[in-house]
């Protein structure tokens, strides 16, 4: 694929690569393979709905990565990536979902070729495109290899966004303002959830003027009511009800970039609970801005929050926040740093996060997140601009 | 959850388990770990977008099985699983993606009280939800359980449908056949392909009457022209072109149950070669209908396929098709018997098949496509109506 047609410009491709061998280096690896799909797309471009089954990205210390997947895939990494066609292999077809046949044999027979069945192979032990039985299937073949765990390796590198990454997320996040307010307008008394969600999709997709829609990473998260005290149920056909609660996580996505976003809808008047909560919420996440600078370390961002709440008697526990950015089904967070009480990643200009202080009751949940920046100086941006309340429809 | 809001009747769920148990007696396992979202919601009813964390369902021989997930999930479970709240637990959130703690030393815990720390557990090694790390904690924590490769033992059992999910399947039908209805229509020289799956995508979900539209586990595959050569690009914001073929590969999906389907539009005057591969195509897919009878074998159905192609002077190589029904992202098929001509199964009433005899072609791809259910006598009955042509919109 010429080089233009790239999501990114081939300096910047080379910098992730320099960014990454440095990474294999300090961890003493020869030869990386990664299975995630946000990492193979962040080294190499190759774009496609074709990680449910075995394909990943091989890097050496040395030349071009090498993109390896299914047959008809690798029409795809043509189509996608921007090394030379060389660098593309495809396995047979009948490897796939063979009960007879792995694609990591196929993927071994890769590895001797390199030359590199002795090597310190990096693999990311803890993903989801990395099965028990790829690894063992992988091992059994290359007895002589020396297997160490990269989960997360390429993860850590892509922390700090490069601006044109920046610009893709800027993109998103007026996709991300649109489906919020599109959210919002057709919630009502009455009308079937899915019909919301239809709308919402629809608004994703089609994108704001030239900024096309792509798939986000996860469904539209609409739970209402007693529904809402769960995170991660998804919708159906019942109409949304007087006196409900409604959040809606979502995210626009452009060229595979997130800026993921929640608003709470409550239709009806809601009760002296939720105005109490909403009041602590907003105020908590101005002052998690606040502490969200350079310098500054994740926990101090999720700190500040829980004080605030604790002042209005309210309390928060678990994880508020994680990375975003380039991401594939089934996960929009980029899984290396957490915004928590126990992690001390030091934040640096360039970093996105989703901050989500969710307050999950008992009877009901109110999310309220941005998509925060660290920036140079002061504290950080809020990309997408929606009012940061909890939406009453009376 | 009253049992009344499940998606199926409790003898239902209960003859799952009791065929579960038979495959686990025949395997030598005592204890059945499952990862795989499917396989947790045929046996439970579990319904969440949480499987981008841990978790899962123990199946011992006797009683209900267990949900395990990260906390705030398992208030999902309590909403969406027929049994009782005893059995279903929730680990602390300081075990999501943390570097220091993984949650499978959570779950042999809960395997530990079960008294099962020496017993033969089946996990599922090729799975996306079971990832090399948690085999390799879980292996680690319990040393003197003895694992057992139970890949596919559930999707097994998923392979013949009940009533009850053949019900669901057809539901998923008549949303289908409006998408892809909705794609023919909206395809046009100069729309954005991003604007025709924006269109798709509300028509899924909004769905048919009362069949409210669920979440396919593929998002729209629409390529175009050269791009159709690879078969699983995703779209963009770029218009649709004269003289372009573009095929759709869809499904309507509810309640979590999906009825494929696949076909292709040309906008222009499409070549004699084209018109060839129709034709031979379509009769291709009637014989092969024909072979799919109870009785007859997967490879049936894929020779009878290959043979009206070859009289035509074409070739068709790879796996043309899968069983369908219940699934999540990543993947709708249910990863046990392939149509292939070095597949076995023996066909039975009630089975369903994407079965997708796709033509990829060096610079176009023709995809017509049909979910068809095994019937007690006569050939298979395609579940959707959608005339079996190349949709030419000159």
């Amino acid at each position: 694929m010429p080089i233009e047609n790239a999501a990114f410009s081939l300096p910047e491709y080379k910098a992730r690569i320099a960014k990454t061998r440095a990474a294999m280096e300090k961890a003493g690896i020869d030869l990386l393979f990664v299975t995630d799909p946000s990492n193979q797309a962040w080294l190499t471009g190759y774009d496609g709905w074709s990680f449910y089954v075995h394909q990943g990205v091989l890097l050496p210390m040395e030349g071009e990565p090498i993109w390896w997947g299914r047959g008809m895939d690798a029409q795809g990494g043509k189509r996608t990536c921007w090394m030379s066609f060389d660098n593309i292999h495809g396995y047979a077809d009948n490897y796939v979902q063979s009960t007879v046949r792995h694609p990591m044999q196929d993927l071994a027979g890769h590895i001797r070729r390199l030359g590199s069945e002795g090597a310190r192979i990096g693999v990311e032990m803890e993903n989801y495109y990395y099965s028990a039985k790829a690894h063992a299937v992988l091992t059994e073949e290359l007895p002589n290899a020396t297997f160490v765990d990269a989960t997360a390796l390429v993860n850590w590198q892509r922390l700090v966004k490069s601006g044109e990454e920046i610009a893709f997320i800027r993109k998103a996040a007026r996709i991300s303002e649109k489906v919020i307010r599109t959210a919002i307008d057709k919630s009502a008394v009455g009308v079937r959830k899915n019909d919301v969600v239809a709308e919402i999709m629809h608004a994703g997709i089609t994108g704001v003027d030239d900024i096309w829609g792509d798939y986000p990473a996860i469904v539209p998260l609409t739970p209402s009511g007693l529904d809402a005290t769960a995170a991660h149920l998804t919708w159906n056909g019942a109409p949304m009800k007087e006196g409900e609660a409604t959040f809606f996580e979502l995210s626009g996505c452009y060229r595979r970039y997130h800026a993921p976003l929640c608003r709470t809808v409550f239709l009806g008047k809601p009760p002296q609970s939720a105005l109490d909560a909403e009041k602590a919420q907003v105020e908590g996440i101005e002052a998690a801005l606040d502490a969200a600078r350079a310098g500054n370390r994740t926990c101090d961002i999720a700190n500040a929050f829980t004080s605030v709440l604790a002042k209005h008697g309210l309390k928060k526990e678990g994880r508020m926040g994680y990375p975003i950015g380039l991401s594939y089904p089934p996960d929009w967070g980029e899984r290396s740093a957490s915004i928590r009480a126990e992690d001390q990643t030091i934040l640096e200009p360039g970093m996105t996060f989703h901050f989500m202080p969710a307050l999950w009751m008992d009877t009901w949940g109110l999310e309220t997140t941005e998509t925060i920046l660290i920036t140079e100086n002061g504290p950080a941006e809020a990309v997408c601009n929606v009012e940061r309340k909890l939406f009453v429809k009376d």
